[in-house]
Protein backbone atom coordinates (compact mmCIF):
# COMPACT_ATOMS: atom_id res chain seq x y z
CA UNK A 1 0.00 0.00 0.00
CA UNK A 2 1.05 3.40 -0.70
CA UNK A 3 2.14 5.87 2.23
CA UNK A 4 -0.79 7.57 3.62
CA UNK A 5 -0.40 11.05 4.73
CA UNK A 6 -3.38 12.62 6.92
CA UNK A 7 -2.77 16.48 6.64
CA UNK A 8 -4.93 19.48 6.88
CA UNK A 9 -3.30 21.73 4.04
CA UNK A 10 -3.55 25.01 6.53
CA UNK A 11 -1.36 23.52 9.18
CA UNK A 12 2.13 23.87 9.00
CA UNK A 13 3.06 21.26 10.79
CA UNK A 14 1.48 18.95 7.92
CA UNK A 15 3.28 20.79 5.32
CA UNK A 16 6.55 20.05 7.15
CA UNK A 17 5.97 16.10 6.33
CA UNK A 18 4.60 17.08 2.44
CA UNK A 19 8.10 19.43 2.03
CA UNK A 20 10.45 16.58 3.06
CA UNK A 21 8.25 13.81 0.95
CA UNK A 22 8.42 15.49 -1.74
CA UNK A 23 12.15 16.44 -1.95
CA UNK A 24 12.94 12.86 -0.94
CA UNK A 25 10.58 11.79 -3.80
CA UNK A 26 8.18 9.51 -1.61
CA UNK A 27 5.06 8.97 -3.33
CA UNK A 28 2.26 9.21 -0.53
CA UNK A 29 -1.24 9.67 -0.59
CA UNK A 30 -2.62 12.68 1.35
CA UNK A 31 -5.78 12.26 2.93
CA UNK A 32 -7.26 15.99 3.61
CA UNK A 33 -8.00 16.17 7.45
CA UNK A 34 -9.87 19.12 8.76
CA UNK A 35 -8.84 20.03 12.46
CA UNK A 36 -11.54 23.17 12.22
CA UNK A 37 -14.62 20.20 10.78
CA UNK A 38 -12.96 18.02 14.19
CA UNK A 39 -12.14 15.35 11.50
CA UNK A 40 -9.11 14.42 13.61
CA UNK A 41 -11.75 13.27 16.40
CA UNK A 42 -13.64 10.56 14.75
CA UNK A 43 -13.96 7.30 16.40
CA UNK A 44 -11.24 5.95 13.26
CA UNK A 45 -8.94 8.90 13.42
CA UNK A 46 -8.30 8.29 17.31
CA UNK A 47 -7.53 5.00 16.13
CA UNK A 48 -4.67 5.70 14.22
CA UNK A 49 -3.54 8.55 16.73
CA UNK A 50 -4.88 8.77 20.06
CA UNK A 51 -3.46 12.80 20.30
CA UNK A 52 -6.07 13.32 17.47
CA UNK A 53 -3.32 15.08 15.49
CA UNK A 54 -2.37 15.80 12.35
CA UNK A 55 -0.13 15.34 10.51
CA UNK A 56 -0.23 11.66 11.49
CA UNK A 57 0.28 8.86 8.92
CA UNK A 58 0.55 5.19 7.77
CA UNK A 59 3.51 3.52 6.85
CA UNK A 60 2.79 0.94 3.73
CA UNK A 61 2.99 -2.30 6.24
CA UNK A 62 -0.16 0.03 8.00
CA UNK A 63 1.54 0.97 11.32
CA UNK A 64 0.70 4.27 12.38
CA UNK A 65 3.16 7.64 13.09
CA UNK A 66 2.53 10.70 14.62
CA UNK A 67 4.15 13.81 15.32
CA UNK A 68 5.51 15.90 12.47
CA UNK A 69 9.14 16.00 13.23
CA UNK A 70 9.60 12.57 14.28
CA UNK A 71 7.71 11.56 10.98
CA UNK A 72 10.18 14.09 8.92
CA UNK A 73 13.52 12.73 11.17
CA UNK A 74 11.85 8.98 10.34
CA UNK A 75 12.03 9.88 6.47
CA UNK A 76 14.89 12.50 6.11
CA UNK A 77 17.24 9.42 7.77
CA UNK A 78 20.15 8.83 5.68
CA UNK A 79 19.59 12.12 3.26
CA UNK A 80 21.19 15.17 2.62
CA UNK A 81 18.44 16.85 5.10
CA UNK A 82 20.42 15.35 8.05
CA UNK A 83 23.93 16.67 8.35
CA UNK A 84 26.55 13.78 8.79
CA UNK A 85 28.02 15.23 11.68
CA UNK A 86 26.63 14.40 14.86
CA UNK A 87 27.20 17.68 16.54
CA UNK A 88 25.42 19.41 13.49
CA UNK A 89 22.71 17.01 13.63
CA UNK A 90 22.29 17.69 17.12
CA UNK A 91 22.15 21.24 16.92
CA UNK A 92 19.35 20.24 14.47
CA UNK A 93 17.78 18.46 16.87
CA UNK A 94 17.63 21.60 19.46
CA UNK A 95 16.25 23.67 17.06
CA UNK A 96 13.27 21.22 16.06
CA UNK A 97 12.60 21.17 20.03
CA UNK A 98 12.91 24.50 20.38
CA UNK A 99 10.54 24.88 17.19
CA UNK A 100 7.71 22.62 19.17
CA UNK A 101 7.84 24.36 22.55
CA UNK A 102 9.07 28.14 21.93
CA UNK A 103 8.12 28.95 18.60
CA UNK A 104 5.08 27.02 17.04
CA UNK A 105 2.57 27.82 20.54
CA UNK A 106 3.20 31.31 19.86
CA UNK A 107 4.15 31.83 16.10
CA UNK A 108 1.16 29.14 14.87
CA UNK A 109 -1.46 30.01 17.39
CA UNK A 110 -1.06 33.84 16.35
CA UNK A 111 -1.92 32.89 12.96
CA UNK A 112 -4.68 30.16 13.69
CA UNK A 113 -6.79 32.81 16.42
CA UNK A 114 -6.55 35.37 13.52
CA UNK A 115 -6.42 33.85 10.06
CA UNK A 116 -8.84 30.56 10.56
CA UNK A 117 -10.74 32.00 14.32
CA UNK A 118 -11.43 35.64 12.75
CA UNK A 119 -9.42 37.20 16.09
CA UNK A 120 -7.95 40.70 15.35
CA UNK A 121 -4.90 41.35 15.89
CA UNK A 122 -5.06 44.09 18.15
CA UNK A 123 -7.17 41.66 20.35
CA UNK A 124 -4.32 38.68 20.76
CA UNK A 125 -3.37 38.39 24.07
CA UNK A 126 -0.24 40.49 24.68
CA UNK A 127 2.32 38.06 26.13
CA UNK A 128 1.53 35.67 23.26
CA UNK A 129 2.20 38.59 20.68
CA UNK A 130 5.45 39.43 22.96
CA UNK A 131 6.73 35.55 22.56
CA UNK A 132 6.11 35.50 19.48
CA UNK A 133 8.07 38.77 18.63
CA UNK A 134 10.84 36.63 20.62
CA UNK A 135 10.73 33.50 18.73
CA UNK A 136 10.90 35.83 15.43
CA UNK A 137 13.92 37.70 16.85
CA UNK A 138 16.02 34.50 18.09
CA UNK A 139 15.80 33.73 14.63
CA UNK A 140 16.60 36.47 13.11
CA UNK A 141 20.07 36.35 15.70
CA UNK A 142 20.88 33.13 14.55
CA UNK A 143 20.71 34.06 11.17
CA UNK A 144 22.73 36.69 10.78
CA UNK A 145 25.72 33.93 10.86
CA UNK A 146 24.64 31.72 8.04
CA UNK A 147 22.63 30.60 5.27
CA UNK A 148 20.59 28.05 7.07
CA UNK A 149 19.66 26.85 10.60
CA UNK A 150 22.41 24.18 10.85
CA UNK A 151 25.74 24.55 9.09
CA UNK A 152 26.13 25.87 4.87
CA UNK A 153 23.05 23.28 4.03
CA UNK A 154 18.90 23.51 4.04
CA UNK A 155 18.13 20.35 7.21
CA UNK A 156 15.33 19.98 9.16
CA UNK A 157 16.02 22.47 11.59
CA UNK A 158 14.65 24.38 8.62
CA UNK A 159 11.82 22.81 7.23
CA UNK A 160 10.20 23.17 10.89
CA UNK A 161 10.90 26.46 11.45
CA UNK A 162 9.97 28.03 7.82
CA UNK A 163 6.61 26.15 8.19
CA UNK A 164 4.92 28.94 10.53
CA UNK A 165 7.60 31.39 9.93
CA UNK A 166 6.56 31.64 6.77
CA UNK A 167 3.07 32.35 7.25
CA UNK A 168 3.66 34.76 10.64
CA UNK A 169 2.35 37.66 8.85
CA UNK A 170 -1.41 36.39 8.47
CA UNK A 171 -1.12 36.06 12.28
CA UNK A 172 -0.82 40.04 12.50
CA UNK A 173 3.23 39.48 13.10
CA UNK A 174 4.93 41.72 11.07
CA UNK A 175 8.26 40.27 10.07
CA UNK A 176 9.76 43.90 8.85
CA UNK A 177 12.53 44.04 11.73
CA UNK A 178 13.41 40.72 10.32
CA UNK A 179 15.75 41.10 7.17
CA UNK A 180 17.91 38.07 7.48
CA UNK A 181 14.58 35.90 8.23
CA UNK A 182 13.01 36.98 5.28
CA UNK A 183 15.80 36.28 2.78
CA UNK A 184 16.02 32.95 4.89
CA UNK A 185 12.63 31.87 3.99
CA UNK A 186 13.19 32.90 0.28
CA UNK A 187 16.41 30.40 0.39
CA UNK A 188 14.38 27.38 2.21
CA UNK A 189 11.88 27.91 -0.30
CA UNK A 190 13.85 27.53 -3.03
CA UNK A 191 16.10 24.64 -1.59
CA UNK A 192 12.26 23.19 -1.21
CA UNK A 193 10.61 24.48 -4.43
CA UNK A 194 7.93 25.71 -2.66
CA UNK A 195 5.73 27.59 -5.18
CA UNK A 196 2.22 28.27 -3.06
CA UNK B 1 37.73 19.37 29.72
CA UNK B 2 34.97 17.70 31.36
CA UNK B 3 31.63 17.88 30.11
CA UNK B 4 29.69 20.49 31.79
CA UNK B 5 25.75 20.29 32.21
CA UNK B 6 23.89 23.84 33.67
CA UNK B 7 20.92 22.36 35.00
CA UNK B 8 18.45 23.08 37.79
CA UNK B 9 17.62 20.12 40.03
CA UNK B 10 14.07 21.05 40.75
CA UNK B 11 13.49 20.85 36.81
CA UNK B 12 12.58 17.52 35.23
CA UNK B 13 13.96 18.77 32.05
CA UNK B 14 17.58 18.80 33.56
CA UNK B 15 17.11 15.43 35.32
CA UNK B 16 16.30 14.07 32.22
CA UNK B 17 20.10 14.83 30.83
CA UNK B 18 21.47 13.47 34.62
CA UNK B 19 19.81 10.09 34.37
CA UNK B 20 21.17 9.68 30.82
CA UNK B 21 24.47 10.62 31.50
CA UNK B 22 24.41 8.14 34.90
CA UNK B 23 23.06 5.70 32.88
CA UNK B 24 25.71 5.80 29.89
CA UNK B 25 28.45 6.39 32.41
CA UNK B 26 29.61 9.70 31.38
CA UNK B 27 31.52 11.67 33.50
CA UNK B 28 30.48 15.64 33.76
CA UNK B 29 30.12 18.24 36.10
CA UNK B 30 26.64 19.54 37.09
CA UNK B 31 26.71 23.45 37.94
CA UNK B 32 23.68 24.15 39.23
CA UNK B 33 21.89 27.11 37.90
CA UNK B 34 18.64 28.24 39.31
CA UNK B 35 15.38 29.12 36.96
CA UNK B 36 14.21 31.43 39.85
CA UNK B 37 17.13 33.26 40.78
CA UNK B 38 17.38 34.14 36.63
CA UNK B 39 20.79 33.03 36.39
CA UNK B 40 19.67 31.73 32.80
CA UNK B 41 19.18 35.27 32.21
CA UNK B 42 22.86 36.06 33.02
CA UNK B 43 25.27 37.63 29.91
CA UNK B 44 27.08 34.49 30.36
CA UNK B 45 24.76 32.18 30.05
CA UNK B 46 22.74 33.75 27.37
CA UNK B 47 26.30 33.61 25.01
CA UNK B 48 25.83 29.68 25.81
CA UNK B 49 22.48 29.56 25.00
CA UNK B 50 20.18 32.44 23.62
CA UNK B 51 16.92 30.44 24.32
CA UNK B 52 18.05 31.36 28.04
CA UNK B 53 17.25 27.78 29.13
CA UNK B 54 18.28 24.67 30.89
CA UNK B 55 19.20 22.25 30.71
CA UNK B 56 22.10 23.18 28.38
CA UNK B 57 25.38 21.45 27.90
CA UNK B 58 28.79 22.36 27.15
CA UNK B 59 30.90 19.59 25.40
CA UNK B 60 34.37 18.91 26.57
CA UNK B 61 35.40 20.67 23.19
CA UNK B 62 33.71 23.61 24.34
CA UNK B 63 30.57 23.83 22.11
CA UNK B 64 27.24 23.83 23.67
CA UNK B 65 24.12 22.19 23.43
CA UNK B 66 20.06 22.68 24.65
CA UNK B 67 17.03 21.51 24.80
CA UNK B 68 16.64 18.20 26.94
CA UNK B 69 15.60 16.03 24.26
CA UNK B 70 18.08 16.80 21.85
CA UNK B 71 21.28 16.49 24.48
CA UNK B 72 19.81 13.03 25.67
CA UNK B 73 19.44 12.14 22.10
CA UNK B 74 23.08 13.16 21.29
CA UNK B 75 24.62 11.47 24.19
CA UNK B 76 22.12 8.18 23.70
CA UNK B 77 22.91 7.40 19.98
CA UNK B 78 24.14 4.03 19.65
CA UNK B 79 23.15 2.85 23.16
CA UNK B 80 20.33 0.96 24.52
CA UNK B 81 18.26 3.22 25.22
CA UNK B 82 17.49 4.10 21.26
CA UNK B 83 15.75 1.25 19.77
CA UNK B 84 17.70 -0.16 16.93
CA UNK B 85 14.57 -0.70 14.61
CA UNK B 86 13.60 2.05 12.30
CA UNK B 87 9.89 2.17 13.36
CA UNK B 88 10.37 1.98 17.17
CA UNK B 89 12.62 5.04 17.13
CA UNK B 90 10.67 6.77 15.29
CA UNK B 91 7.46 5.76 18.64
CA UNK B 92 10.42 7.25 20.30
CA UNK B 93 11.07 10.45 18.72
CA UNK B 94 7.04 10.83 18.24
CA UNK B 95 6.44 10.16 22.50
CA UNK B 96 9.62 12.65 22.68
CA UNK B 97 7.74 15.70 20.69
CA UNK B 98 4.31 14.94 22.42
CA UNK B 99 5.83 14.84 25.45
CA UNK B 100 7.34 18.81 25.01
CA UNK B 101 4.20 19.61 23.24
CA UNK B 102 0.94 18.37 25.08
CA UNK B 103 2.75 17.19 28.66
CA UNK B 104 5.46 19.35 29.32
CA UNK B 105 3.21 22.48 29.20
CA UNK B 106 0.71 20.81 31.14
CA UNK B 107 1.76 18.45 33.87
CA UNK B 108 5.12 20.39 34.60
CA UNK B 109 3.38 24.26 34.63
CA UNK B 110 1.08 22.76 37.06
CA UNK B 111 3.46 21.57 39.63
CA UNK B 112 5.72 24.61 38.98
CA UNK B 113 3.05 27.09 39.93
CA UNK B 114 1.90 25.03 43.05
CA UNK B 115 5.38 23.52 44.07
CA UNK B 116 7.39 26.84 43.58
CA UNK B 117 5.46 29.83 43.03
CA UNK B 118 3.10 29.06 46.13
CA UNK B 119 0.06 28.69 43.73
CA UNK B 120 -3.10 26.41 45.63
CA UNK B 121 -3.79 23.52 43.05
CA UNK B 122 -7.93 25.35 43.38
CA UNK B 123 -6.23 28.38 41.77
CA UNK B 124 -4.57 26.41 38.65
CA UNK B 125 -6.74 27.30 35.72
CA UNK B 126 -9.03 24.71 34.94
CA UNK B 127 -7.84 24.68 31.29
CA UNK B 128 -4.51 23.48 31.78
CA UNK B 129 -5.28 21.04 34.72
CA UNK B 130 -8.02 19.23 32.33
CA UNK B 131 -5.40 18.87 29.89
CA UNK B 132 -2.44 17.85 32.09
CA UNK B 133 -5.12 14.92 33.12
CA UNK B 134 -5.46 14.23 29.51
CA UNK B 135 -1.90 13.92 29.08
CA UNK B 136 -1.89 11.63 32.03
CA UNK B 137 -4.58 9.78 30.68
CA UNK B 138 -2.92 8.89 27.21
CA UNK B 139 -0.21 7.41 28.67
CA UNK B 140 -2.88 5.35 31.08
CA UNK B 141 -4.50 4.47 27.94
CA UNK B 142 -0.39 3.59 26.20
CA UNK B 143 0.71 1.74 29.46
CA UNK B 144 -1.66 -1.12 29.40
CA UNK B 145 -0.07 -2.70 26.32
CA UNK B 146 3.14 -2.48 27.34
CA UNK B 147 5.96 -1.88 29.96
CA UNK B 148 7.86 0.83 28.63
CA UNK B 149 6.32 3.13 26.15
CA UNK B 150 8.29 1.43 23.32
CA UNK B 151 8.93 -1.92 23.12
CA UNK B 152 9.84 -3.80 26.38
CA UNK B 153 13.23 -1.98 27.08
CA UNK B 154 13.28 1.11 28.42
CA UNK B 155 14.45 4.18 25.86
CA UNK B 156 14.75 7.87 25.87
CA UNK B 157 10.76 7.77 25.54
CA UNK B 158 10.25 6.85 29.07
CA UNK B 159 13.21 9.17 30.77
CA UNK B 160 11.28 11.70 29.04
CA UNK B 161 7.72 11.39 30.10
CA UNK B 162 8.83 10.41 33.72
CA UNK B 163 10.58 13.41 34.60
CA UNK B 164 7.33 15.15 35.17
CA UNK B 165 4.77 12.31 35.77
CA UNK B 166 6.58 11.07 38.64
CA UNK B 167 6.39 14.73 40.11
CA UNK B 168 2.52 15.48 39.16
CA UNK B 169 1.41 15.19 42.90
CA UNK B 170 3.58 18.19 43.44
CA UNK B 171 0.85 20.22 41.08
CA UNK B 172 -1.74 18.79 42.71
CA UNK B 173 -2.66 16.48 39.92
CA UNK B 174 -3.31 12.78 41.94
CA UNK B 175 -1.84 9.61 40.16
CA UNK B 176 -4.50 7.64 41.79
CA UNK B 177 -6.54 6.96 38.49
CA UNK B 178 -3.59 5.58 36.76
CA UNK B 179 -2.47 2.72 38.16
CA UNK B 180 -0.65 1.59 35.03
CA UNK B 181 1.20 5.12 34.81
CA UNK B 182 2.48 4.36 38.47
CA UNK B 183 3.63 0.78 37.88
CA UNK B 184 5.38 1.97 34.66
CA UNK B 185 7.18 4.84 37.34
CA UNK B 186 8.54 2.24 39.56
CA UNK B 187 9.66 0.26 36.45
CA UNK B 188 11.33 3.29 34.88
CA UNK B 189 12.98 4.62 38.08
CA UNK B 190 14.55 0.90 38.89
CA UNK B 191 16.05 0.60 35.50
CA UNK B 192 17.41 4.19 35.81
CA UNK B 193 18.91 3.36 39.27
CA UNK B 194 16.59 6.67 40.54
CA UNK B 195 16.47 6.99 44.30
CA UNK B 196 15.61 10.20 45.43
Amino acid sequence: MTLRVFGDSISGNCLKVKWTLDYLGLAHDWIETSVLEAETRTEEFLALNPAGQVPTVVLADGRPLAQSNAIILHFAEGSALIPADPYARARMLEWMFWEQYSHEPYVAVARFQVAYLGKSPADLDAKLVARAHGALQRLEDALGAGAFLVGDDCSLADIALVAYTRVAPEGGLTLAPYPAVQAWITRVEAALNITD
